[in-house]
């Protein structure tokens, strides 16, 4: 509709055709108000019945909630309207009729269940407070892929189907590939890796992952999207420079675009860019921290992974985004590097939101034979990925990255309950449509 | 690396640190050139054998080519060098040694097939243009997605992994989902309508989608990225505009920022932005104009779609990117609406480059009624597309779209022989892996 005003934009004095759904329809008897909604807002409606065509006054006023008009009418400034604007219609048009059993009640008015809205996400994002988070997602993303810019990194998509994961055969989804066996991706660590060995030496990529995991928690999805980092010629810490880079970059977008959405979510008064710098905590001093305060009924040793508990009272006690660094080796997975010095330490890393893990990343193990020899010691078969590890003889520079849970940022960044509100079809073992 | 100067910074009078790949050793007797290579260009590294210490010369000429080492040293300006500067190295360092025997050679003296190509991407990728190809791919990417956001839309992440496909069961991968049997996403489609009806109204997405078609051809792929758009309140004519201006602005990108990358695959005098507007021929000019050529053996008659060659008898004949539209009604999908005064006529549009489709689109059907008739037509149960069509029960706008592949986009932009050569990892047929 070439000549659509948005309803943010109707100024007084203008002559305007507005489109969108009816979010509510106010009848005082000789004067009624419709209230028209579009994605920039709200606009009334004005209909003074004795003053009216019939015709124009029963279509405004007969249509249900939620169906979709075009209206064309002169805007006036009227100082009691939501606005402080109102539209004295000369037409009236209906799109779409709405039935008016709405599975769902777009004003908000009436609560509903987290399922019964993912059942109905359309209508969903018709609230604002709901579009709002989406609208935050998608400005995420861009600041994320700016400040990946900047870092110099090239974007990458890299294969969704696979003939092995990352991490051997379990939690993988399987799927029949013209006859053979293959899976979905469970993360692209393996393809940025060989990437960082090309020309292109730094690397990022935002894409789907799968994880065929049993867990079904407020914090845990099967289909995700992951931000994922690799660069070659840096360390783990240099890694952590770019992560808090990325992550500040996210909150910074949003702080600068997005007020309007924060308002609707009510978190302009809360919202705060983390620092440039976050503490780094090795796993020692973490799990002495843990210990000290008392939350766990056994005491953590050396060599345990973090319990979600412990997680929880350690982000408490920190009370911002930290790093966790030099966990012991055989905890972090096989393809992360361990420290030359001290082999029982790797040079992983986890970045925390007080909340739960965001990120997880480290320095890579970019020579051959301990890379064949880590994939034994994890009881994979190294032939399995040759593909891989061959690419390893040709001149594969030291390296290292990371991979951020983009719902994980959505989620902690905006203080959701369930982290299925930041998707918008989300995927669990329950859930697989819409 | 901190101290880490790119060999395309390094300035005369410089002491720098610089590190990549061993590109070529020239060794003429008392001096010996190394050139070492990153991701910005080349630089030579000068080893004058009796002036140096023995170690260091050992060092650095006993290296294989497409080892990673490390240069410290003064950077003096030398007319005869390839950049016109050249290193005398204080030190070198060897950090991956390279196998002397390489499957693949990544100064492209020795030509390769591609599969052999794709199976080592990491070295293929070291050729300056090859990387072009996928600095390029970057700024498409870049540009599109600005270009969308200057359109108003939002981002979007719909699901890969799905209960139903788009078209029906044809052409999916099947997987098994937690015992349950689901499907890869062969297009957005159902999902992105579905957000033009929320409060979002208009939308993109970047992202994979999976077709299990039997082509084996050098422009069909079985995992691909596709470039989506969907706008409630648009018609066809608006979604045709839309595409113009997200297509122009890929071109205007790639102009714009990479023309180190046009020069390297030899494009730099043949680029050209396409015009602002595309020629749109309807689909029974396009079938007059094809006939006209002679090029077909059979005359085409109105409710044929257009074969391959009679696409390229056309493509050559207009010469530039043109849209086709108005199709017979029967040979579009159910989603796209009719025209209101002609139901045999289809809003539907293909955008094309004068060698193949590169986008499809179309007013979408918004009318629950004709909708769910629609699935029936195309023998399709709407009981089993329930999520999708229920939503058109609760004002759905009249909405437009299109869908763009992002590999044909490369693939015509760049005039590559093969689609293969446009994406990292291709999916085909017979591979899936790497």
């Amino acid at each position: 509709m070439q000549d659509r005003t948005y309803t943010a934009d109707a100024e007084p004095g203008d002559t305007v055709t507005v489109a969108g759904w009816v979010h509510e329809i106010r009848d005082l008897g000789g004067i009624a108000f419709l209230i028209l909604r579009d994605t920039t807002g709200k606009i009334q409606v004005k209909f003074e019945k004795e003053e009216m065509d019939d015709d124009l006054v029963e279509t405004g006023l007969g249509v249900h909630r939620e169906s979709v008009i075009v209206v064309t009418g002169d805007v006036e400034e009227e100082p009691r309207a939501p606005t402080g604007v109102e539209v004295t219609p000369a037409s009236v048009e209906v799109l779409a009729e709405a039935d008016p059993q709405l599975p769902l009640d777009p004003s908000g008015k009436v609560d509903a269940e987290l399922s019964t809205r993912l059942d109905n996400r359309t209508l969903d994002l018709r609230k604002e407070e709901v579009k709002a988070i989406f609208e935050i997602r998608a400005e995420i993303l861009r600041s994320v892929r700016e400040a990946f810019r900047s870092l110099g990194c090239t974007e990458i998509n890299t294969p969704k189907i696979v003939a092995t994961g990352t991490e051997g055969g379990t939690e993988l989804f399987p799927i029949t590939y013209f006859g053979r066996e293959a899976f979905m991706n469970q993360s692209p660590q393996l393809f940025k890796q060989l990437m960082v060995g090309s020309g292109l030496e730094r690397v990022f990529e935002i894409g789907p992952i799968f994880r065929a995991e049993e867990h079904n928690t407020p914090r845990h999805l099967n289909e995700a999207t992951s931000i994922d980092f690799e660069s070659a010629f840096a360390d783990h810490t240099e890694a952590m420079d770019a992560c808090e880079e990325v992550v500040r970059a996210a909150y910074e977008g949003v702080a600068e675009n997005c007020q309007k959405e924060l308002e609707a979510l009510d978190l302009t008064d809360e919202f705060e860019v983390p620092p440039e710098e976050f503490p780094r905590l090795t796993y020692e001093e973490a799990i002495e921290r843990i210990n000290a305060t008392g939350e766990l009924d056994e005491q953590l040793v050396w060599g345990d992974d973090l319990p979600t508990e412990g997680e929880k009272a350690l982000g408490e006690d920190v009370g911002s985004h930290y790093f966790i660094t030099d966990w012991p080796a055989e905890i972090k997975p096989f393809y992360i590097k361990d420290h030359d010095d001290d082999e029982q330490l790797s040079t992983g890393f986890d970045m925390m939101h007080p909340r739960m893990e965001l990120v997880s990343g480290g320095q890579r193990e970019h020579r051959y034979d301990h890379l064949v020899e880590g994939f034994e010691q994890q009881g994979l078969d190294p032939e399995a990925f040759e593909y891989y590890t061959k690419m390893f003889k040709y001149g594969m520079p030291p390296h290292a990255g990371w991979g951020l849970g983009c719902e994980r940022l959505v989620m902690t960044m905006l203080g959701l309950p369930n982290i299925r509100e930041g998707v918008l079809f989300p995927r669990d073992r329950q859930r697989l449509s819409p």
